[in-house]
């Protein structure tokens, strides 16, 4: 897995740290925040807190209290151990797209189908890059809604040997996908004592955490599995027009949805969510790359270390209907300060499309070839005397050139670093071979990575019990 | 003008610093560098240095005592004052593509002519993101190649009214180029007073400098013109191929260029340059927006400061043959570094395509958005009191949405970025609309901001001048 090991990139003073830190504990004793759990509420009030209704006024020293139990840094296990993860410091883990009810493939978009959720599951097991295909890869559509969560689960676990996020649609969801994941892993001691799926907590923001997604985040830290709370902020819509207002939310947001998973079990892992774009104010769109997400990103990093806690980001969010120029750059935008700032678990990092309508192909390659060369560039420079290379220079002189010198003949094969999909062919060689953009590029790639395609092997009885679990519990949910 | 007062992000340690300190002197003194000119040579002995037949070994004491006479800032006028600016510290400047014998027009490929010439000249003046056209925005192949400089000078002369680069063929087009700033700025002393024109002096790398540069460089240097002296750095050709000999090569190459320039008038204005990439060696094509290239960057930024002189990047490089998605993440991944290292004076950041042997037209329009993205991205965010909107969150509450607040009211016309190019359009809206990427719409902007052109005022006493100027020298050049 990817350790970045670059500097970050700062960008917040003191002083505008210390403001936002005014600005949450404003927020959470002041105007409160909703949870709509009676779990909660009652896990709230026997802390102590003012809770008023469904609101709960929160003590910023008590918020603080119960995100200081929460772990700096943790594993999450996958059923191949070379693809077990850290999750915090240094380290960076990349899932791809989530959440998906569309598709594109070149000039076709179309529903996603449970055919495509596991061609993105096969995509994603195939490349390196990515350390998981993430959770909905996309939404199967053509299989029946109440039992699709254990489809998609069981496709993770059988398709890809990598970590997956599990289920929130509902508390009996989350608790299929942890019964699953015991399955996998020989039982739920197993996954109690090192975390195997992550699960997605996102707020009703402003301020409001909804019944289901507490349901499931109650199954999810009560089994020490990490959460990662997000507070879904869309600037303009979700929360106020101007950043340090959104970055406040946020840090409000986050915080008291941490403190319920340590109310709930003292310890377990969480990872501080981010998701903050802004909407076009003429038309009401949500807007992603822009320079706002960046800004947010870099601010972001710097908070949540703030606060002794692994931190969560998209990569390679773009608005853009087809992987284009536009999309090319929206997801370097978010992908680039994604690396910058160090976020440890970066989601939607491979296939992103259409403000997250579509999981793309062809933007799946796209996004692959940027994530290759960001963990290239964000790996520190060796400078030493061997790597000044005098004798190069002595031995090539003025004018000359290096192409046969001693020197490069050493290293010429992993000297730089190997496109998967950039072109520098010479205009007639690439009109020689058909004049493809990269986005035709791309959808060559990812056909011949499917046809590569072979499955990880997993145990027969394992593989039998997790079908039959599917089976029975498909069949108590009448589907 | 853009100041970029956003942290420097820089990656090298002082052992690393120390280091290719040692590599440059070595170099520059016990290889030496070639000067292929007498006058160059003739300097170099006068001043005590050890010169044998064209190659001068340097005493690296010495070239830091010529490097430190440098000014460290410096105005370039432009012909309407509304448009000088200021090279160093952290302002940073934007010129347009340089030097490409073609163009590309959507799917037309072709030498590119006088009337393209022209018509990037208007762009560049269009877009107030750019503060120059630079100088051979496109090679005019249509017109005689003597007096060829003279219809680009006259045309970024009176096509703009922003700053401009000089010819720097042979040393008689760099005395033209001169002659027409002198016409232009009411005489050679206000331009002598204060610069008019930037000159590009590109090594021969590795480690040699030739006559007919060097020779333009002499007009400019003693005509107090500023000299942006490059390194020419392909790694695997023109340098080793590890990072670190590039850099320390880069360091030698440009030192002694601006020693030169520091004989021949001592406290002339220089800009220390770099063009750094690598080849890919299975090819020998150039690769542009790769890792290396980014790394050799943010190195760079932090070489230029430790030598206390402004510096010299190219941005929106790319490999793409046409404004793709490659085009896009490529464009970015020099772009962002650029901006992340504060270059001071910025090359090819608008239009740069093919490798830099194609000036696009819709590719332009892909590196304005970038730049307007980052201009924007790289203006240091306040936070204070009013800026975290409690207000808002007040009247908003839990579940609520900002839409219709009075924060947002107050603010939604400039809160957020606005996208030029970039489309956030909902999936049936962009169907409706024609189904256009980026670069089809890039094409219908380009057309657009061309029919809007204005061309500046000008005195019609200097165009007459400049125009007699030009028809004098055309005939006794022959053509």
């Amino acid at each position: 897995m990817f350790v970045n090991r670059m500097p970050r990139y700062e960008i917040l003073s003191a002083d505008a740290m210390a403001t936002l830190d005014r600005g949450w504990r404003r927020i959470v004793s002041e105007i409160g925040v909703e949870f709509d759990s009676p779990r909660a509420l009652e896990l709230f009030r026997r802390a102590g807190m003012k809770v008023e209704d469904k609101t709960v006024f929160f003590d910023p020293e008590f918020v603080l209290e119960q995100v200081a139990k929460a772990p700096r840094e943790f594993d999450v296990q996958a059923r191949n151990p070379a693809n077990t993860v850290h999750i915090g410091g240094d380290h960076m883990v990349f899932g791809a797209v989530y959440g998906s009810p569309f598709v594109r493939e070149g000039d076709v978009r179309r529903d996603a189908t449970l055919d495509d959720f596991h061609r993105f599951c096969k995509l994603s097991q195939v490349f390196s890059e990515l350390d998981s295909a993430g959770g909905v890869v996309c939404e199967p559509n053509d299989v029946p809604l109440d039992s699709r969560h254990l489809d998609m689960t069981y496709a993770l676990q059988t398709l890809t040997d990598k970590i997956y996020m599990g289920n929130v649609v509902s508390g009996p969801n989350a608790a299929d996908t942890i019964a699953m994941t015991s399955i996998l892993f020989g039982g739920r001691e197993n996954i109690e004592r090192t975390p195997a799926v992550i699960a997605l907590i996102n707020c009703n923001s402003p301020l409001r955490w909804d019944e289901r997604m507490l349901d499931a985040q109650f199954e999810y830290s009560a089994a020490n599995q990490p959460v990662v709370i997000t507070p879904f902020l869309l600037m303009g819509a979700m929360s106020p027009v101007t950043i340090p207002a959104a970055l406040a939310q946020q840090i409000a947001e986050a915080l008291t949805g941490i403190a319920l998973s340590q109310l709930i079990r003292p310890g377990c892992p969480v990872i501080f969510g981010s998701f903050l774009s802004n909407i076009d104010m003429r038309t009401g769109s949500p807007c992603f790359g822009t320079p706002e997400s960046a800004i947010g990103l870099l601010a972001t990093g710097q908070i949540a270390r703030h606060f002794g806690l692994p931190w969560r980001s998209g990569g390679g969010l773009t608005s853009s209907q087809v992987a284009d120029a536009q999309a090319g750059y929206e997801a370097l935008m978010t992908m680039l300060p994604t690396f910058l700032a160090g976020a440890n678990w970066v989601m939607h990092a491979a296939g992103w499309l259409e403000s997250g309508l579509v999981s793309g192909y062809e933007k799946f390659i796209v996004d692959i070839e940027i994530l290759r060369m960001l963990q290239e560039e964000f790996t520190p420079l060796e400078i030493d005397e061997a790597s000044l290379a005098f004798d190069a220079h002595a031995e090539v002189g003025h004018g000359g050139h290096f192409l046969g010198a001693a020197h490069t003949m050493e290293r010429f094969r992993t000297c730089f670093y190997r496109p998967l999909l950039s072109s520098s062919d010479n205009y007639e060689r690439w009109m020689r071979n058909g004049g493809k953009d990269a986005a035709a590029r791309a959808g060559e790639i990812y056909r011949a990575k499917l046809a590569e395609y072979e499955q990880p092997p997993l145990d027969d009885a394992i593989r039998e019990e997790l079908a039959d679990y599917v089976a029975r519990r498909r069949a108590e949910l009448g589907d």
